[in-house]
Parts: C-alpha cells; structure tokens; sequence
C-alpha cells in the first residue's frame, strides 16, 4: 500500500488526489480549511484527513497550497519524511520554491513542479480526476532532484496523462507571467470594468454574449489563489503588463486617429495565435 | 415562393442564409468578394448568386456586410425595393446606419438589428445554421419601423430562436462597447503583447494552457469586421478603453506595492460576475 499525504485539497490538490487514488493507494488529505477538509472527505477525494505528522510514513507528499504557503510547509515536510520520500509541490511560480529548498539536506527528495491545468472553479467540489489529462506539466531545476525522486515523480505525471517538459525555474516565471497571470488579470480587470459601468447602465448584461462570457471566463478564478501568485511573480507580472498596457495605450491612439490601416495591421499581427491555439488542449 | 437576398456571406450573413433557407424561400447571395460568393454557393449557403437589381424583386433583403458599407448599401437598397420589402442589417453598431435612413421615404421599410451571435471564426466556410440558436437580438429605433416590417422582422428572429429586446440605437452602441467591443481589443492586445515576448522567448507557448486558448479566443477575429465596427463606434470604445487601462493601472500600482489586501479586493469585486456569466449562452 503506497501512502500519499496531499495538503490543499481544492480544485489542484483534489482533482490531483482524485485521479491517483486507486486500491493500492491511500489518500491522506490536509487542509487548514476544515470545511474544505471536510467536503473533500466526504466527496471520497481523499481516504482520510491527516496532520503535517503524517508524512513521516508517507511514500509520497503533494504540496498544493497556496504558493505563499508552499515554500515554508515544503520546508517542514522535507524536515519530517523519511529518506525514500518523493515530496513535489505544484505552484504556478516556481523560483521561490527553489530558493527556499535550495540548501535542505533532503533537496533531492523534492521535485519543483507545476502541472499547467484548472478551471476558473476553485475548492474541493471543483475537482475532478480527468483535469490533467494531456494537458503540459514542467519541472523546473530537475538536476537538484535525486534521479529516484525525478523517476518517480515522472511516473505519477504520466499516470495523470500529462506531458512533462523541463525548464529553469526563472525561465518557467518568466513565459508564464505572459501566458497565464497575464491572462488573469485582463480578464479580472476586464470584468471589474463592465461592473464598473453596469452600476450606471443596468441592463448591460442582456447584450453580453459567448465572446465577452470567454474572455471574461478566468475573472471568476479564486482571489485566495491568485492574489499570491501576483505577489511572488511580481517582477515579471509588472513587466508583461506594463507592455500589455503600452499595446493597448498604441491601439487607442490608432483608433483616436481613425488610423484605419495601423487599426487593421495591429490585429492582423496576432492571426498566427491561430496555429498556435488550436494546438492548445 | 418567399425571395430573400443576403448582402454579405460570411459568418453572419452565411449563417443566416442556411437557417432561413427552407423549401418556400428562394435566398439570392451577394457579395463583393468573388471567392466567397462562389464558396457560399458550393457550400449551398444560397440557392443562386446575384446582384444589387434582385432587391427590386424580394420579400426581405438582408444587409450583413461590414458596418462601414452597411449605410450606403442599405439607402441604394431602399431606393430600389418594392413598398412591401422587409430590409433589416446585423450590424454590431447602430447609430450611424440609424442616423443614415433616418430622413429616407421607405425609412419603415428597414429594421436596425443586431442578433448578437458570433464565433471567432470568419468567412463562408465559417457559418452555420445553429448559430442563432437561444442568443439574444436587440433592435433598435423600432418607433422608425412600420408596424408590419417589424412584425416580419420579428417573426424571423423567433425562427433563428432568438429573444429580441429593444433600444436606442445610442444606448446600444454604448453599452456593446463595454460586454463586446472591449473584449474584442483586450483580445487583440494580449494576443500581440504574447507575441511580440515570444520573438525572445521562443518557447512560451508550450506552457500555454486553457485560460489562456479561452482569454485570446477573440484575437482569432476577422480585422475586416473589427476594424471598422471601432471606428464607427469610436467615441463608446474610447471611453471604456480609458477605464479598462485605468484598472490595469491601478492593479499595477498594487502589485507593485504588493497590496495584499487591496489586490485581493478588487479581483474579488468582479465576483458578482459569477452569476451574470452563468446566464450567458
């Protein structure tokens, strides 16, 4: 029987629990929120609830808290485990983790991780076991991981149907400020704006249709989660948006002028995103 | 035998002609594009292709071309229609095409609509019969209309299944600025800010996962359409592109000062959204 301890049981922790628990396996789940706890045992997404005590005989510990919790609670699970532990965690920021793990005795147990799947649903009755199948997973600084632990872990993101790919961990920062955080904050800023309005033109709503619900869709996505995620990418957030507010400051003095040819270039530009995103599961 | 010509056979106009076409209705394509046209055809979007002299002969003419011809277009139809023809257009901005038939003889013969019905798609081979299916259509200046083009009118949005609402023309167009043509731009801009790092950082977009495919869904759009839909909304988009960039700014600040709470609250304003979006088709 192969024990794993996974803290944060909401729609990443969860759906992770959910699609790795078989017969041979048992599921611990920790979550400081009781409620979440609760629910998640109750929905059968974890075996039984636990305490950080647990991953002392643990074969395998999933960090899935929020990343300004991780680095500290990944310190004090690689103080507890014992030396055939896997330990990974699954942040969508990844050199904070690093650092902090860098010079732990046990840093080869651990695996930096980020499995590149969600939803904009958030907590334990939004996970669902299929979330990560072939979806992208990275791993980042993968030689500070013990070639067991990398195999190992390896092997659970193949059973999840992932891809994995290897990359630095500044590196890993710095595209997914563009291709992920970037995207949350058009989109709840986006959303905060039309409210904004909605105060004066009530019934702005009844002419909203599939395009605003889609680009509006990830300004539903949980503050808890996103709201250090911002805080611990910030140097990069601030560079991807501070060109994303320069492009749209180009495209309103465009359409100020009626620049109808500059109008036209400037959004036939972004036509070879179509390749691109129909590759995109 | 019901004659009905389309002007414009793309995703609209195409999409129209096939949920129309049944065995008592005769529809006529026309488009300036030749390529198209022929590919309406083939695709059997249209019974027979034809010219502007056809209106002279039809029950309703549909004007579904970009919205910076649709006003000249539709006085040249108006002149020449019979006194029982039904002309609507679909156009995603309604005051200039409304100020533009304002003073003509058969102004009751027209009907300002706009289905609000689209994908990010373009083009003939785009268009099907479903797309109208449960979407909303607002009419405006419907006090200009006769009473008996607007019941006609009427009677075909309810077979596209399409729940009409009316507006002014003014208050349409403001409002559409906010829940589509921003939308539309915030789109565009991220899909060219994420291009433009990509040029760097050539393997951005294998970490590119769903939120991302769905907030830059809408830069796959067709500049044809969209460049002139914002010139001729100008004033509208301007406004709320003021306010969109003043969120983004403001967010900016906070992270920058990395304002926990501050953050936190105003993603957690947009969460009223939840439920509005759910109502969404």
């Amino acid at each position: 029987m192969e024990t794993i301890v996974v803290f944060g049981l909401g729609l990443i922790g969860g759906s992770m629990a959910l699609a790795l628990k078989n017969e041979n396996r048992m599921l611990i789940g920790v979550d400081n929120n009781e409620t979440n706890a609760n629910k998640a045992l109750e929905l059968g997404i974890v075996n039984r609830l636990g305490t950080l005590q647990d991953v002392a005989n643990a074969d395998v510990v999933i960090v899935a808290v929020p990343v300004n919790f991780a680095p500290e609670l990944t310190l004090k699970v690689l103080d507890l485990i014992n030396p055939k532990t896997l330990v990974f965690d699954v942040g969508s920021v990844k050199s904070a983790i690093c650092k902090a793990v860098k010079n732990h005795p046990k840093r080869i147990n651990f695996v930096a991780a980020h499995p590149i799947a969600g939803t904009e649903y958030s907590g334990p009755e939004a996970a669902f076991k299929q979330l990560f199948i072939n979806k992208k997973n990275i791993i980042c600084e993968s030689n500070k991981s013990g070639n067991i632990f990398l195999k190992k872990a390896l092997n659970l993101f193949d059973a999840l149907q992932m891809t994995t790919t290897f990359m630095e961990a500044k590196a890993h920062d710095r595209h997914i400020a563009y291709v992920s955080h970037l995207s949350h904050i058009s989109s709840f800023m986006l959303g905060k704006t039309v409210l904004e309005i909605e105060k004066d033109e009530k019934s702005i709503f009844t002419m909203a249709g599939s395009g605003f619900a889609s680009t509006v869709r990830l300004s539903k996505s949980s503050p808890s989660t996103w709201t250090p995620i911002f805080i611990q990418n910030k140097d990069n957030i601030l560079k991807s948006l501070e060109e994303y507010i320069k492009n749209l400051n180009q495209f309103k003095e465009l359409l100020k002028q009626e620049a109808e040819a500059d109008l036209y270039k400037s959004m036939k530009s972004t036509h070879h995103l179509k390749n691109i995103l129909s590759e995109i599961k």
